[in-house]
């Protein structure tokens, strides 16, 4: 572990990070060497972190030019700033900071603009390396460049994210295990119903996926007072489950017998429900999501991140018919202005995140939560690095 | 052509329309009987009619459930009421008024939302015959029942319309030429850039395909203050005449060489436009549409009827950035609230109709109508009936 941050001011910290050197092989806690931030960017002290399922999907490719290895894998954290580079205002040493995967510079025409959360500035997808320069600050014990992950690389005790990755909740009073749930996931589903689909009092949703992206969902979709809130798993624990995060009614595809699940959802909800999200990432549920919807004014909402490569196949005459099928990434939200929004409505009692956090593990059996997503056993996993 | 209206309500008329007895054959002008119209029903003297490519389009198919034959195509025009059924009382006799294929019966949860123009209560898709009790009020000669065509059948004399397809014009000086306009196609593009995408002042528009209705959606991003206006057509001769309506800039798709028609368009709007709209009815267009929309907030929406019955193909790492497809019947608009609106809208010079017009020929050349529209020679041709 790094000895006191101030003497390391401009120079490398020596750390542990959790390592991923082949796609789907385990992690491995090795020693890494940690630059100092350069101008625009912020080394960090990771507290806690746990594991998204996206993580999981670009953990298992091997075939694209995202998959460059070794690399930090976490993008789900909350952390204290160690030092900042050159340039930087927005955070100080010892600021309390959520690290972000979605970039948010605030002077692009998109981040400028209420319609998107899309930066245009940084929308070049540098998943491997620093956004502005394209190097790393990663270096193993051999010397040899360790890449980084969606600008977090939270699996590691030190980081170094840029400043449009990062969000100050230091004037929050949010404990640590809640903002890390906002980091992503949950603040993924909770934007999805509430910026995104923008669900109405009285409204009937369907949600294609109970992990916590979807069990966010539904808890957006209950504080917006939808009284008909259909979770649709293959897994049928998920409605026990889902019932403490407003899920009234469950569909399991694999009870359905020769009906199809749409068809299940349009009898269920006269005609199809008013919002439809998939939290998978399988064209197919897509497809199945959207023909769920109703038609006038049925939205789906696609919220998971395409596992294979597969094209969504809809009808277009289901278009004609008033329907609409959009997506986003992390929920519609903007990081910067939306976190810190969603921190108080949580602090003001709008909406629970009890249940979220199934299990905590030491960050040396960091490979112990990836095992709990793999076995549906966990909706949220927290890694707590050492103190 | 029958004689005076009032000696002959409650009984059927004689009168002559244009009858198809075959998919694709040329149309035939026939004396019939139009029944007097039955409870919420309405008969009506046809002033002026003319062709909408969806007419073409179910003209050609004989495949499906609603290829009935023989039938009287038509569903844009303008007439005026000759006698009413029991419990209509939002028209009388002498009535200007226009038919519209979209119900809009002002009950129903769809048509009492702001966010909905798809009337639920008459969503059953009665192609063919009078929407409440599924019969026709046309027969030929031979005592055969004559079948309708999307609630209207205008290519008639006289024709029978429920009220819930009729709006009351006789309070709007609107000319029978704008009316009949605005009855169908026109109203379309309009309420597409108004209503279903909302363009903006200063966005940049693309529009696929450019017959009425896409030059109408031309004239509404225009009238909006969209300050690039795309139009895409393989008729060359289309930018000259586009330019009319608004088109600022086009595309030919068979000269784009070794680029698809959505690099062209990413590349004039740095990354896709504002809003995209498919008029042409080709899910491989609609695809095109929506690979030619921005992250962000890019919107497509689509217009036309798939003409083969295909499904569109969609990238869902496209929607997940934030891209929204949609689409909806007659722009989004709700036929009595609506066309009023923009009969005003007109009357206010808010925008031209000048230019759709291309073509007029008496009710006896029908089928000449027909075949400008199929050379792409006609916007609109305009079906005039005896006085």
């Amino acid at each position: 572990m790094a000895c006191n941050s101030s003497e390391n001011i401009g120079k490398p910290i020596r750390c542990k990070a959790a390592i991923c050197r082949k796609a789907g092989e385990p992690l491995v806690i090795e020693e890494i060497e940690v630059d100092p931030p350069k101008a625009w960017e912020v080394r960090i002290k990771i507290l806690l972190t746990s594991l998204c399922h996206t993580d999981v999907t670009i953990w298992k490719i091997d075939h694209v030019s995202a998959a460059k290895f070794p690399r930090i894998f976490g993008h789900e954290a909350v952390g204290v700033v160690e030092s900042v580079g050159e340039h930087v205002k927005e955070v100080k040493e010892g600021d309390r900071v959520v690290p972000v995967f979605l970039a948010n510079c605030e002077e692009c025409r998109d981040c400028k603009s209420s319609k998107s959360n899309e930066c245009s500035k940084f929308r070049k997808e540098f998943f491997s390396v620093m956004p502005r320069d394209g190097t790393s600050r990663f270096r193993d014990m051999n010397g040899e460049t360790v890449h980084h992950t969606l600008c977090v690389s939270s699996f590691s005790e030190y980081t170094v994210v840029d400043v449009a990755h990062l969000v100050n909740i230091s004037h929050y009073h949010l404990p640590p295990h809640e903002a890390c749930l906002l980091s992503c996931g949950v603040s993924t589903g909770l934007g999805a119903a509430w910026k995104v689909a923008d669900v109405e009092e009285g409204s009937t949703v369907a949600i294609f996926g109970l992990g916590a992206v979807g069990l966010a969902v539904a808890v957006g979709a209950k504080q917006r007072g939808a009284t008909k809130i259909i979770g649709v798993d293959i897994n049928h624990e998920k409605f026990e489950i889902g019932k403490r995060f407003g899920i009234t009614d469950f569909v399991n595809p694999s009870t359905c017998e020769d009906k199809s699940v749409s068809e299940v959802i349009n009898e269920m909800t006269d005609g199809g429900a008013d919002y439809c999200f998939e939290c998978i990432g399988l064209a197919s549920l897509m497809a199945e999501a959207f023909n769920s919807s109703r038609n006038g004014w049925g939205k789906t909402v696609i919220l998971g991140v395409e596992m294979h490569g597969s094209q969504v196949t809809l009808n277009p005459y289901l278009l004609s018919r008033g329907r609409t099928i959009t997506g986003s990434m992390f929920g519609g939200l903007k990081p910067k202005s939306d976190i810190p929004l969603l921190a108080n409505k949580y602090l003001d009692k709008e909406f629970s995140l009890e249940g979220f956090i199934t299990h905590e593990v030491p960050f040396k059996d960091i490979n112990k939560a990836f095992d709990y997503l793999h076995q549906g056993k966990s909706l949220r996993c927290i890694i707590k690095m050492d103190p």
